[in-house]
């Protein structure tokens, strides 16, 4: 008989990813972060795509997005259930698998809610790059919840914004925001309104939790050369723009096939001219195309930005020596050999006395 | 702000689940796993139901297998690689997730690999014990891989199996499975060749593992009255039944629209008449109807019976004291601040700094 390899997976719980990220600096994971969506992006075609598989309930909706390039595979599992906060729980939770397509062995177990912030803030700011103008400094940041700080930083960082105009419906959310980074080297102006917030901003994010078809930014608000970075409406139902706002816009999309269905272009017709992220990065469409030019980033959160996530934390905590390996499948010391392998019923004893034997044991 | 519950996983791993298993023994195991099976088909139509999600690869596949029923929310990740044991690795490792529906929160991750083989022996002698003749008592084991002593013992103390006649191609798994199972009061009788293993058997369990179009069963293995348990068949270009053995027979399936594309029923046209478990088990429809009749359950593995086999597994390790608490998602103290939860960019320094600081910390 063969002697098997035990199986073990490197495990991050949400602890070991916040002392990585603390480790490293906000800053600099987005930063990597955009790196490694960037070069995974402009591999787009190698990879095996799906829409995300979503089980909804009265309560909320529970999805699987799964991903793969043929080396490595990929999924997370991911929640969103608006009135968690309620309970005092999040609104978003998540981990995610990265495994070996060669064995099927999970190499990486990870938290993936603050990874997931990340991801999507990296996500937006790579898409901006090729989609705001060159002399962006002023944000609109209308929604102030578990993302917002991720988002803001990432703009910071990576587009050079220095000025955030903030809105939102609860103002304990807008304190708590101002409160966060009052040290980030950001002006932060809370708003009246959300009007009040988008006038004069050079780029506008919108990341609200409401699971309704809301009308967050209407046509009026919109000012030549405007860059929006659309990211909260993101589930079937759940949208913040104006329908006119996207008719006047350039829109740019992760994976045309799921935002269809779940992004703020699920109001459009099944014809409404999109342009897939990869396909700008890629310089095989163009982003900006003028400096008056209206552009919309309808982002819905994609398995590709998971994979990407996924891989960065796996480099990272390796490198840093951070987790711990588990068996979170199979340790039969011979693989043809599971019940052998327990070493359970091999003596002379019957199979329940051995068994007892080992239940008082 | 409000302030968080901390959001904990039991994390059962490969050695708690063996653990768990011992103690409780394998035997009653798979009675209490059969108790759970039945109650859960019985609620059948409750169930959100999809078929797997596979990626597959030139060395096999990775699959998701989600469920829910509006309770609880379960995945399994499970992988088929044939070529595994040649380095030493399982061909098929497997972990799971329960979850609550009303807040996505995890409740328990675990280990599947064992619970699998459990489950998948348990579905084989719940369906068997609808099928097979009252009076069996010599089951026929063609393939003694990983599972096959499972299948036994399932067969041995659900079915009053007493006598099983072994046959696999490697000589060497045929001498293990005799050698596992030669305290266990059945007696083992190794073959020459499949139609020995088939002669005379009361029940043939087939379990081979090759990613094929095999045909293990023929039409003139077949004697009045046998029950076919055919495990093996279970992915596109996977079989092991003739299709004469399928014409000549009652079938029975687990989900029929997953079992038209994986199962031995792959091979015949769209129309050919099947019957569900669930409609057997709830006397909607009838299972044997004489005992001349040829019965086939045609498994290949439905996501109920892990929803199943995770809910029996959270139960026991409950009852036990077994596996342990893990932040697999979210540590947010307030669940609306992820930002601030990680305690970063609060202090008078900048955020670099006081990044660089915990980094040395």
């Amino acid at each position: 008989m063969s002697v098997g390899l035990p199986v073990e997976t490197l495990f991050l719980d949400a602890r070991d990813v916040a002392r990585l990220v603390a480790s490293r600096g906000v800053a600099r994971c987005l930063r990597d972060l955009t790196d490694y969506l960037h070069s995974d992006f402009l591999r787009w075609p190698a990879f095996e795509k799906a829409a995300r598989l979503a089980s909804h309930s009265q309560e909320g909706v529970i999805e699987l997005m799964p991903i793969s390039d043929g080396l490595h595979y990929s999924f997370k599992y991911v929640n969103g259930h608006p009135r968690n906060t309620v309970a005092g729980m999040p609104t978003v939770m998540a981990f995610g698998v990265l495994a070996d397509v060669a064995t099927g062995a999970p190499l990486l177990l990870s938290e993936l809610t603050l990874a997931t912030a990340l991801r999507t803030a990296a996500t937006s700011a790579l898409a901006a790059r090729h989609l705001a103008r060159r002399d962006c400094h002023r944000m609109a940041l209308i929604g102030c919840g578990a993302q917002s700080e991720f988002q803001a930083l990432a703009f910071q960082h990576l587009l050079g914004i220095d000025e955030v105009q903030l809105f939102d419906v609860d103002s304990a959310a807008m304190e708590k925001l101002t409160n966060n980074l009052w040290d980030s080297g950001l002006r932060v102006v809370p708003c009246a309104d959300v009007a009040a917030a988008v006038q004069g901003a050079d780029i506008v994010t919108t990341i609200t939790a409401d699971k309704r078809r809301a009308t967050v930014i209407h046509p009026e608000m919109l000012e030549p050369g405007m860059h929006l970075n659309a990211v909260g409406g993101d589930c079937p139902g759940k949208t913040e723009l104006h329908a006119d706002v996207l008719r006047r816009a350039r829109v740019v999309v992760e994976y045309e096939a799921q935002t269809r269905v779940e992004g703020d272009l699920q109001q459009m017709p099944a014809d409404f001219a999109v342009t897939e992220l990869w396909e700008v990065l890629a310089d095989l469409k163009p982003g900006r195309q003028d400096d008056a030019q209206i552009t919309v980033f309808d982002s819905v959160g994609f398995a590709l930005e998971d994979f990407s996530a996924l891989r960065y934390l796996h480099v990272l905590a390796q490198a840093l020596k951070l987790g711990r390996l588990v068996s979170l499948v199979g340790a039969a010391a011979d693989p043809k050999d599971l019940f052998g392998s327990l070493g359970l019923p091999t003596s002379g004893e019957s199979v329940e006395q051995v068994l007892e034997a080992l239940a008082h044991a």
